[in-house]
């Protein structure tokens, strides 16, 4: 058993003691209803090697996490036109805030809060109808984790396009400063599917791999993305991936990492692993409570922060 | 000539022919006075080699780089107890916005924001003068330099101390609601003259080793701080480094870094190097836009982005 | 010919020659097709005398003066438990500001911003059908002008359901606050059409009548509310009529009001006169220009402000 | 007994009974101090008839009531040009607010605000020296009251100017945008001791007859300002005397007036009476409780409300 399997073993033992495990988001009964006990982890390494722990199979709701994924596409497909829409700084602000598009008249701070993840939507729309579009998005997770029985969960998506009015305010305020392309309701229903799409820690922790090393899938060698894209895409996951928490990880955790009010989160340790942990109790900010303490271990112990060793 | 040293001349002179210089700060005569056509750059790796390009020996008003010393000398003294004070969260708004301390009723977003390194002098100056607790910061960038003639410009520290009401307007804020323990005459004045501390890249680079050796000196091996406490106050520069622009720096440069109004940039490649440069003009956000252009050449000639290689 | 005629009449042609015109609403083409060269202003007695200038009889849209008489109907339907939904303080913001929303939990300031408006509509639709609300409150102008032929502009209507981008996310924003009661879509549908009413000054000012005379119709004597509700609204207006630039239409006219952006004003000289002006081109504040211009002229000369003769 | 007389006597007595009193201002020992029970309400009519009721003799501090007389007094000084330094709309914010400065780059939006009172106060203080200027300003109180035993209670102007942080903030910050000509320490000394000007309902009363008699003193005829100007500044206190409850004043009492935490409210009935009201215990918003509550009941009484009858 390798150094790693054994830190990822340990972890996620600890993890099942706690007694602590944040509150499961309720704003949706299909969230509601997970059970707060359950805990995953993987770590995928240079080598492909996979070390698990846990519910490391069990499948959940990505939410914001597929944010990265999006982000990534859309930056393939437009380029770098994609930042004349959505800035690259923190937001000082809650992940649903409407404050900042006010004062910035529409233009999200970044593209890993809810109104810059839909700016994100509605380029990679742009000339699709949405089922295309959900479509592509789809592919590219299955691509990437290698694993074609990825889905989306219908309910959770159905749920969400039914209760989505704050999103919906971001939708229309932005479409009302010319941000959004489309029509309001094609973007919100592609964007609201993708977020619905239900993976587990393996797949997950496979499907990030290209942002470890360099833009490459380590196991094919084929490149997803170029590697200052890559490297780009993570600076963006540490400063805002965790929305007002965001400098809570990176002083804590110190990698580059993205939540999702499911409980998963998605980090990456460039070089060495792509990680994916689950927990679906949330703390104040909405990032998943044992998720990030899980991560701050498993980085203290493995000596992997790109802060210092 | 190791490969650092030939990457730190070529940028050195690459710098000095462009024509997109940045505006000298001009809110204080002794600043606007600075020759724009200035440009130094210092890496000191790990084995304590030093490459110098450019104007690297010319003192410059450090400003709001002091706020990382201060930050680590306040840490030694008070320890977690500081983060009661002020927060380590991206603000989201300009270096020296009020509104964010009114929403959260007078506590500082981070120690980098004007109002949090304000509240981090009032912490170093409890329990003492003004006089001493400024010798205190003093010796500590001599001492991190291993350069005792390091000195303060007073004709700068008066100039701000005669100008500054919009840092008066903040420190009168925070004492409304209890964040500053000492007379704010009095914080004001130990704060005015640490960010008039004057240094050269060559200095600067020295007193930063710490932040990228694990808290080490790596020349003597003595232990400043621990560590933790390194990465973390990287993981700070790297989030909250920059102001607003904290997010450019990270997506473009990829390393912790803090600027200064007056042109300086400390950069920090963890394991790696110690990294000054100084280009006294700024671009909007009041960070030196050649010192980060410079910063960008250098990680990626060299690989050395946190970000992956 | 009496005093008011007079006044009446002079003001009307003196508006007739003024080049300042300020600038007709764009925001949609029907409303950016109207002459900016129009201008009328009626003024309407205690003893019921109609005193006309200019272009009387010619209907406008009514666009947010119809939030005066969506106020007064809602209020008589569930009292004064509509300010549990809506507050009555000035808002310091743009009509269509969403910031303030935020901070205080999706509930409007005041009944005449945009999201108050919508706020009131949603508490007259519940209930009902869409159609039926509508129907209720274009009857229940035609009854205060005592003229039925007062009909909706459908074009215009249209025009801003298509458009209305802005208050589609006011009014998702407060659903998601559970502040609006039903379907966001039905609730706008109702909100675009009262809006789009199209109503001469003539009908205006007649229908504004209640509140000059203590909540009685003048010529029939019939109470449509009591007096001292038509006070409250009296004052609403006064602080809140006219968005950001309520405090210098008190301080230049001083009377209530509440303008429109299709150019009409309705102004109240309490026991004196209802007052309706009408002139397409708007200021900054989204205000009519010559309308405020022409109410300043008109209280001066008849010696009408409420704060002194 | 006139009718004024009787309605004011009944008024001064049910207030006596009344439990809910509100909370004594408690920011400063000075007025935190003060006796709860008291009450005192003075009306002096067109004719100079003085009603009195309660504690109408008992002096108490004046606070920010003094800001209709410092703004009286500058518009006398420098004319309209006030208005380039301070706007006239209400501000939306708490009294001591900071956001609304920082968004409109350090211009106040009225001049009751505190940052609008401490603005205007400088321009009084233009030319002269503290002592000077606050001597101009208590020579004009004790003119407008006909009493020259009006005083500064030094002991309140002490206090505030060793606790006034807030405030400090507020003129440190339009400083830094120019806002202010004198030096800060300065401005804020002849402010706080203008706040802390002791006056009797008697005398406060006495002092607001010109803004209901067309800016006339009654008793003497002579003229103090144009009835434009005190028209004017009544219109400002209608939408700006009771910081964010001003609304609710326009909305309940139906009068300009002015509220100080000391627990007096100036009030004008334009054409009728001069209004003088204290009792100590305020509201969440600042205002005088029972103040408010006996102006409501005496306007509906009398009849007063200038929205009408």
């Amino acid at each position: 058993m390798s150094a790693i399997e054994q830190v990822v073993r340990e972890i996620a033992e600890e993890m099942r003691e706690r007694p602590d495990r944040g509150d499961v988001a309720s704003y949706i009964p299909e969230l509601a209803r997970v059970d707060a006990g359950q805990f995953g982890l993987v770590v995928i390494d240079a080598d492909d090697n996979v070390a698990v722990g846990g519910d490391a199979d069990v499948p959940f709701s990505i939410q914001s996490i597929s944010k990265v994924f999006t982000l990534t596409l859309a930056l393939g497909r437009v380029g770098d036109r994609l930042w004349e829409r959505v800035g690259r700084e923190p937001s000082g602000s809650p992940f649903n805030s409407v404050v900042q598009l006010e004062y910035e008249r529409g233009r999200p701070r970044n593209p890993f809060i809810n109104a810059g993840a839909i700016a994100v939507t509605d380029l990679i729309l742009s000339g699709h109808q949405p089922r295309e579009a959900l479509g592509d998005i789809l592919r590219f997770m299955q691509f990437l984790a290698e694993d074609s029985s990825i889905a989306i969960d219908e309910a959770v998506a159905a749920s969400e396009q039914r209760t989505g009015f704050r999103n919906a305010a971001l939708a229309n305020y932005m479409k009302s400063f010319g941000v959004l392309d489309n029509p309001v309701d094609y973007t919100l229903g592609v964007y609201f599917h993708h977020c619905a799409i239900a993976m587990s820690c393996r797949q997950l922790a496979m499907a990030g791999r290209f942002l470890a090393y360099n833009g490459r899938n380590p196991s094919t060698g084929l490149s997803v993305v170029q590697a200052e894209r890559a490297r780009r895409i993570n600076a963006i996951m540490l400063t805002c991936g965790h929305y007002d928490g965001s400098g809570e990880f990176a002083y804590r955790v110190g990698l580059p990492g993205k939540s999702g009010v499911g409980g998963g989160i998605l980090a990456i340790a460039p070089g060495k692993a792509s990680i994916a942990v689950w927990s679906p109790g949330l703390d104040a900010n909405g990032n998943s409570h044992l998720g990030r303490v899980a991560l701050e271990a498993l980085t203290k112990r493995l000596g992997w922060s790109i802060f210092g060793a």
